[in-house]
């Protein structure tokens, strides 16, 4: 049996601002840098340990791992970013705010946007400077690969190639993994890992810098999932996650 | 041509505290923090930057490094940690202050044990708790290989094979490389590189935080190098390392 934790980094700058944020490289906020030590002081409490981490090549994510890994005094392991863990391309949405988004275009809409499991937004031009083909850290990804808007469909297609091929073995290997990553990669993991389909995947929403633990058989299927820590808290958090994208914010 | 930065860790507890670190994982001050930052904020200054990373398992090293990138906003390359880049073991010596020992010694012996190229401190003792084979982060390396004590020698010997099978072929492959570690395994490099002689490596000493240049030729033999940063300052704290030995610092 392997245990491995995935934890979406702590509140972003964006986050806060209720904007959609995609590949744009965000920071966490104050209030984000202190839930991701508040997770790292959890997850050493409950006796956690890990000999390798896996996150994206955003800061958000790498700054929250960092914290993680400096409050559990683990700061030595191997560490491999890679942009398959980013998080979803939101296309032409990347910078708007949610809550003006759905006054304009209606919930139903941006519920269409952040949720339909196939329906991605209008990408980016190709010339816009957004484009993550003008982003040094992209430039060994074929251009054929490289997002320029995306839904959680094709999030999943590039998110799973790093699982099977780098994680899943490291994890059969014996590893202790965390995965340290964004709302929707880590919903691209999850639907896969549980096996979830894609219309019962929109109603799964993962709070911020929350310590979500998967227990999994020897052939990886999870036996049992739980979030470290008090469970009334996550659950808000999970609610909140879920009303961002309202015209009214609850 | 090749040019990579070296650069050591900012001032530590224990450098503050004038004693012998070697191994031991003694974080950075806040002093320290400020000392890296600088040195980011001077890199990005100059026009630097990074597509490589490597550095020690030891935490003054990969914080310095951490918040190097930080200021240049390079978080998401590859950093490669290896406890062959880690600080030269003292062996018993570790936690000793510098200047209690030279005036417990003589300021010659201590000079000795921090200088001389082929004499060791005593080693620490196979059950001593310190010793490196009761810590995980190098569970993986070959007990023949795990030095309890070492002089500039030895550590020449470990960081060598570090620096020729992984760090040098970075260097040629174009990549451009920082390495982030200690007064002692960058003498080592720095002796290797420059072929420089047993006896005269004693009086060469690296201050904290600043980086050093070295631009290389094809065989990464080197063309020239330099500090980045206010020179006098520089020669002041190189000064401040080789003074920590005597009994009455300067």
């Amino acid at each position: 049996m392997y245990k491995i934790v995935l934890i979406r980094h702590g509140e972003s700058q964006w986050n806060l601002d209720n904007r959609f944020t995609g590949w744009t490289d965000v920071d966490i906020t104050e209030n984000g840098a202190k839930e991701a030590k508040a997770a790292g002081q959890l997850l050493k409490a409950e006796g956690f340990s890990f000999d390798l981490a896996f996150t994206s090549v955003l800061k958000r994510a790498i700054r929250t791992l960092n914290t993680v890994l400096d409050e559990m005094d683990l700061t030595w392991i191997p560490v491999q970013k890679h942009w398959r863990l980013n998080e979803r391309h939101y296309g032409a949405l990347q910078g708007l705010n949610k809550a003006e988004t759905a006054a304009k275009y209606g919930d139903e809409q941006v519920l269409v946007w952040r949720r339909a499991y196939a329906i991605a937004p209008n990408p980016l031009a190709l010339d816009d400077e957004r484009h993550p083909r003008f982003d040094a850290r992209y430039a060994d990804v074929p251009a054929a690969e490289l997002p320029a808007t995306e839904c959680l469909k094709d999030t999943v297609a590039r998110v799973l190639p790093y699982w099977n091929e780098t994680i899943a073995p490291a994890v059969k290997s014996g590893k202790k993994v965390i995965i340290a990553a964004h709302g929707n990669s880590l919903r691209a993991l999850v639907k896969y890992l549980d096996n979830i389909g894609d219309d019962e995947i929109v109603a799964l929403n993962i709070p911020t810098a929350r310590p979500l633990v998967y227990e999994l058989d020897e052939n990886l299927k999870p036996i049992k999932h739980y979030y470290l820590g008090n469970q009334a808290e996550i659950e808000a958090a999970m609610n909140a996650v879920a009303n961002q994208g309202k015209a009214k914010a609850a």
